[in-house]
């Protein structure tokens, strides 16, 4: 009975999904380590050929001089922060309102380096050169978030990266990029990740968005900075004596899917899963054509009236298109897409069949 | 040539070692995943089974309400310690002076937390009450090592611990078991772990020393105590999306060793290996009797004349002792042993072989 099932249920249920590159269970650990003989040795405290191996690799992917592993972003962004706002002598930084210091990590910017912070731009907005010309108060970094994950992943576009590296440079102001998402922004810039990056001072890369990875985190800069980085990430307790079950899978991955392009197809697949959202009544992506592999869909439909019509497109065509919907008001509600390895298992027919029953049912409301 | 091979190429090189489980390597990852479905879900930010199941069997086996994974003591330690000095209204520690937190930490627990300390006991001793009565100041938490790593891993007996947690109790101060190594010290205390752990506010245990996981820390405490240190494990950017590779292989080397009365053995391991220390000329043991698995040995020789000594005795007889010797002065150094799984697959011939060399070696200096 469709009525009875939940929303994450049905969804776990269908055999083809629009987003990710599939469960996260441990048959991504188990696959990883498939090739890796069992006497490889284990990194120590930061050293051994496994971890400084692939530091090499994500420094020279990134265009800098040194990296270091980190077991989570979270915990590599405040310390790149911590640095230079300890290096300016000013314990102040500026990002967006939605950047994930603000929203997701309990303050630990405020709560553990006492920084405080200067918020850019309108929540629903991209921050431009402007914002930063007219800081209320001085800070000492500058964070970017590319793409903005909260606003479905938009972008500034190029020139405006290079205006305001220009402009902190000039203002000596440190500018630090939130590059979560980096490589999947790539295809859209036209520019290798070291191109971007050489408009900033430091850079964080996640290893389990679209690399998909199990955990971590590269934080990349000079080598006085990754050297400072790594007395930091010993404090936070982030220098763990093995971290190679996220190192060797987050190596796996990035080799299957960094360095095959596969980044450009999952741009093209959220383009062309947008056009297919965009033709439905009540529907519209944000942004509205996606500048990587994610964006968000907004219904104007309640949360109440769009739960069993999901349900039932995914129980009848096998496909499912989101575990959630998040409500932004009595009759609107979102959730996020992101592309993966899933999307391009799903038969056109398919798509087309999924899209235009959701188009008649939100008619019919 | 003997002349030519450097301690740890000798050590690494022998066929049987004295200290520890084996080669810290990709083996103990696979072979604790070998019994693991592929299908097995990835915890989701400290949610999911097989986090929460696992918490909730070391929290019943440290007698607490409540336990929580945490990547590292590192982290676990410091926000415990935050937790009861926030909650005091104190920013004061009192540790002994080879706490590792003191020595390991780069000062994190003062760095990210504001808590100054006070220190306790002299350093070639474990804490007694009087140096907690005797406090120079007022402190929020006292934390105790069980045993004391950098001294050997000496112990209190338990009317002293039962002594410090009535005298704590009494005055309002809480105190904090630094359990690294736990489950090792019940041997000799005659005890269950939740019968330790009762004299303690909140407790941290390694699940990589004698259980011999990859890495990883449970902190254990009443449900407010773990629900508090949540907070602060998502701020110190410890909440991974996947803490699953270590957690699986921690409980599978749990089962393997505490569950098998492994710790009694290597409680027995480090007496009888102390014994043969001891008859040697020129060498002592700290203690002279283990009350653990573990201890340091001590040369009253030079690092580079005992050196040579040990790579021959290494390459005659297959047999690794340490691979590193730590200068304590001019005609002085020491090493740590921690048994494990390898000690008993020594033959008795072989270690008598082993330590009338080395007497008859040192006897001729």
């Amino acid at each position: 009975m469709s009525e009875n099932k939940t929303l994450i249920q049905a969804f776990k249920e269908t055999a083809l999904k629009t987003n990710g590159h599939g469960n996260r269970d441990a048959g991504v650990l188990k696959e990883a380590f498939d090739g890796i003989d069992s006497d490889m040795e284990s990194d120590m405290y930061g050293s051994g050929k496994v971890i400084e191996a692939f530091q090499e690799k994500m420094a020279k992917l990134l265009g800098k001089e040194s990296a270091v592993f980190f077991p989570s972003g979270t915990m590599a962004q405040q310390i790149a922060l911590r640095i230079w706002c300890d290096e300016k002598g000013l314990n102040r930084a500026a990002y967006h309102p939605l950047s994930h210091l603000e929203i997701h990590e309990e303050d630990g910017i405020k709560e553990l380096h006492g920084i405080e912070t200067v918020l850019l731009a309108e929540k629903d907005r991209v921050i431009s050169l402007e914002d930063i010309q007219n800081m209320k108060q001085e800070a000492a970094v500058v964070l970017l978030e590319l793409p903005q994950r909260e606003i479905g992943g938009q972008l500034p576009d190029f020139e405006t990266l290079q205006a305001i590296s220009a402009y902190c440079k000039e203002h000596g102001i440190k500018l630090h990029l939130d590059g979560a998402r980096l490589l999947e922004v790539l295809p859209f810039y036209r520019k290798t990740a070291a191109e971007i990056c050489t408009l900033f001072d430091s850079v964080y890369l996640s290893l389990y968005k679209g690399i998909g990875g199990i955990a971590g985190a590269i934080l990349a800069g000079s080598e006085a900075f990754i050297k400072d980085s790594k007395v930091w990430k010993r404090r936070h307790g982030g220098d763990l004596i093995s971290l190679y079950p996220y190192i060797v899978s987050a190596d796996y991955y990035y080799g299957l899917r960094a360095d095959n392009d596969k980044m450009e197809q999952y741009y093209h697949g959220a383009k062309e899963l947008a056009e297919h959202y965009n033709i439905c009544e009540k529907v519209s992506t944000l942004p509205q054509v996606p500048v990587s592999n994610m964006f968000h869909v907004h219904y104007e439909v309640s949360k109440e009236d769009l739960e069993p019509i999901l349900v039932e497109i995914y129980e009848n065509t096998g496909v499912g298109l989101s575990g959630y919907l998040r409500e932004t008001g009595d009759t609107s509600c979102y959730y996020e897409v992101s592309i993966g390895d899933l999307y391009e298992t799903i038969p056109e027919e398919k798509l087309k069949e999924v899209f235009n029953t959701l188009n008649e049912k939100l008619k019919a409301i």
